[in-house]
């Protein structure tokens, strides 16, 4: 009865000193620390080569010291460029968009999820909560040579992050011969519109 | 030179009776027999099994004689409904749209094109040629649980077939996981939409 006990205690330390007031079952905890909303925030930049962690309002204030190099554009509608699609191997295009008074963070990942079939996929963060996100919606659009693929949906919280969405495909996903229909000497224009709704 | 000679003949035979006009050096032929309008309209219908050859003025008394199962529906704008998307294998979906007094024909393809990942290719391609065809737009919309996938383009001649488009990429592409996220009990729902332009 005392072991057991000790392990429920165990069990609410995680997010409690950070406001959770939650207690459960230790079978329970990794299942909820996922959704936990007093779960620290990690950097958000895809790679996972940051190991910064923090509060939500720590993070804007994290990238602008810590990751200068993120090109930030104003308004609802604007481009994002992606620069040598046809670069080798793993790579990531990351930038962000201000409007609405929130941030979002454009993240677009190249990567072989299937062996020897390389994929791009492209989806909008919002850095907030899960709940702020679904105010929003976003549409990412490729366009040229007659031809039009648009992908619609909601912002993913950055607190959920980007893994689960590229798994899933839950994301605009397209593979290097679209990619080539789009782009544009090696660069890939992306037209992205953020909404309330 | 004699031997020169008869190969260059030869090489204007294959459709000249149908009333292709050109000659051609033998090693031209076959490039332009790829493309020539006269060159004999095959089957439409996914899968090859059919050998049918005709005129483009026959294809339509074809697919109503040999593929009487096929649907037909009017309008501009209808819902072209996959039913158990989730059967195993290589899967065709193929309906008929008439709109604008012409036939267009509604192909999704399940295949794996690479090993181990299962795509599903969407498009719609007129009876018609490939002039014929410009003249046109198609959207195919995947909507649902707050997402839509959009793809728009022109649609393809029968006479071009799918093959290339399909080994291109230049449709609808999506994987299982997407397939999921939008079908309701294994069906799958793709608003199409055929306009001028």
């Amino acid at each position: 009865m005392i072991s057991g006990n000790r392990m429920h205690l165990d069990s609410i330390l995680s997010y409690a000193s950070a406001g959770c007031l939650l207690s459960l079952h230790h079978s329970e905890k990794p299942e909820h620390e996922e959704v936990c909303e007093f779960r620290p925030y990690t950097c958000p930049c895809p790679g996972a080569s940051c190991k910064w962690q923090g509060s939500l309002e720590a993070v804007m204030p994290h990238l602008m010291h810590a990751h200068k190099s993120i090109t930030t554009l104003q308004g609802e509608d604007i481009v994002f460029l992606a620069t040598d699609i046809n670069l080798p191997g793993a790579v990531d295009w990351v930038m962000m968009q201000s409007c609405f008074g929130h941030h979002f963070m454009l993240v677009l990942e190249k990567q072989e999820k299937y062996e020897g079939h390389q994929q791009f996929f492209a989806i909008v963060l919002l850095i907030g909560t899960r709940k702020q996100a679904e105010n929003f919606a976003y549409r990412l659009e490729l366009n040229g040579n007659r031809r039009r693929l648009t992908w619609e949906a909601t912002p993913r919280s950055i607190h959920d992050g980007v893994a689960a969405a590229i798994m899933n495909s839950d994301c605009l996903v397209f593979d290097t011969s679209i990619a080539h229909l789009f782009a544009d000497n090696g660069n890939l224009g992306i037209n992205v519109t953020i909404s309330m709704c």
